[in-house]
C-alpha cells in the first residue's frame, strides 16, 4: 500500500496547501529540498482548505490535551500537503529523520510528548516503524505564531 | 554582484565578530563545518564592534515589533560575520537550507514571523530567491541568553 | 584513550538508558541512525538506573544555576547512553555536529549558556577540542516534559 493508500484507509485526507493568514509575509519555503534531504519549515494544524484550525490558544488552558493531540495529527497532515506539491508524490520520501515539536504551552503543562505523540502515531502509521521512526523533541513554547496550540518542524530523506 | 557587493549597495556592512558578554563563557564554535555542511550557533543582534545590541529584552513589550524586525536584522549581519570569518568568503555559501528563528516573546505576542522576516529578507537580498531559499520556523521563547530580543540558528551548504 | 577510559578517568559512569515516566508514551527513537548521522532525540537528566533525576523544575526559581549546569551533564551522560546502545561503541562517534540546548527557565533567567555549559564541557573533555566541537544554541523554554530542567538534542556524525 503507498502512504496516500494508508492515509485513505484511515479515513485521512490531505488538506489544501498552507495559506498564511490575511497580510502575514513568510518569505520563506514550506519544503525545501537541498540533495537528499527536504527540510520541512515549522507547520501548524489546518483546516481541509489550508486555512489554520481552531482552537487556537495554550494547550492546558484553553485547549486540552486531546485537542493538542488532534491539532498535532493535522498539523502532521499539513506537511504532507507540503511534502505532497513539493514533491509531487509522497513516495518519494524514503524515511523520516528529525522531528522538533513545539507545544504552546500554558503555564505548568508539562505533557508535550503526549501532544506531539499526534504527529509521531500518524507518521509510523503511514510509513511504517521502520521507515516512519525519527529521533524528535517535544517541548513547551511561550507564544506560537497566530496563537497556533502546536507547530513542528521535520527533516525527510527523499529517494536516491 | 557577490554577496558583499550586496551588501555594500544595500548601505551594509558586516559587524566585528561577535564577542561574548563580559564573565560568559562560550564553549562552542560559531560557525561548524562538517563536510559541505556549516551549521552556524545561535546567534543575536550586534553593534559594528560585535557586542550585543540594545535594545535588549521581550518584543511586544519593551521591544516594538519594529525594533524586533531590525534586531533579526541585524542577527543576519551578526551571523554573516562569523560565516566569513570562519570560511574566508562569503561566496563559499553556496545555499542556504534551515533557519530557526527564536523570538524573546512577551505574553501574548504571536506575531513572531514578522519579527523573523527581518534575516529572511536580508538572506533573501544578498543571495537572490534561490540560493537564498530556506526552510524556516519562527517561533516564541521563555527566555534568551542576556536577553537579547530575538536569536537565530542556521545551516548553509557550501560549494563543493 | 577512548571516550569511555576518559570517561573512568574524570570518575563518571554511564547511567542505565533512559526509562521513560510511568504512563508515558514515547513513540520514537533516543537515537536515530540516516546515513552517517545519528540524530540524538532531545534527552533530560537521568539517575543511574535511568529514571529521571531530581530536581525538577525551573532553573532561576526551585533549581539554582549550578544545579542546572550539573543536570546539562546528567543529560550528556543520558545522551551518552543511548548513543552506545544505539552504536555499540562511542568510538563510532566521529565528531559532533549541533547541539540544541534547552533550559526550563523561569522568568527571567537569562544565563542558558552558562546551564548548557554542563553539556559542552563534558563533550569537549571527553572527545577533545576538534572531534568534540559543536555548533550550539542554548535557550530558555516556557515548559519542558515532565518538568525537568534542561532538555538537550544533538546531532553528531559517525565513523565511516
Amino acid at each position: 500500500m503507498s502512504v496516500e493508500e494508508r492515509l485513505r484507509a484511515l479515513g485521512l485526507a490531505l488538506p489544501a496547501p498552507t495559506r498564511a493568514p490575511p497580510g502575514a509575509k513568510l518569505p520563506f519555503a514550506w519544503v525545501h529540498i537541498v540533495g537528499d534531504r527536504a527540510l520541512v519549515s515549522g507547520h501548524g494544524p489546518t483546516n481541509p482548505d489550508g486555512t489554520l484550525a481552531s482552537p487556537l490558544g495554550k494547550v492546558g488552558a484553553t485547549v486540552t490535551l486531546e485537542q493538542g493531540y488532534a491539532a498535532a495529527r493535522r498539523t502532521a497532515l499539513a506537511m504532507l500537503a507540503s511534502l505532497k506539491l513539493a514533491l509531487g508524490d509522497l513516495e518519494r520520501v524514503d524515511r523520516w529523520v528529525r522531528a522538533f515539536g513545539m507545544v504552546n504551552a500554558a503555564p505548568g503543562f508539562d505533557r508535550e510528548p503526549a501532544v506531539i505523540n499526534g504527529f509521531s502515531d500518524l507518521i509510523l502509521a503511514l510509513w511504517g516503524p521502520e521507515r516512519g521512526q525519527h529521533a524528535r523533541s517535544a517541548v513547551g513554547m511561550a507564544e506560537l505564531p497566530f496563537g497556533i496550540p502546536v507547530e513542528i518542524e521535520a527533516e525527510v530523506l527523499l529517494r536516491g
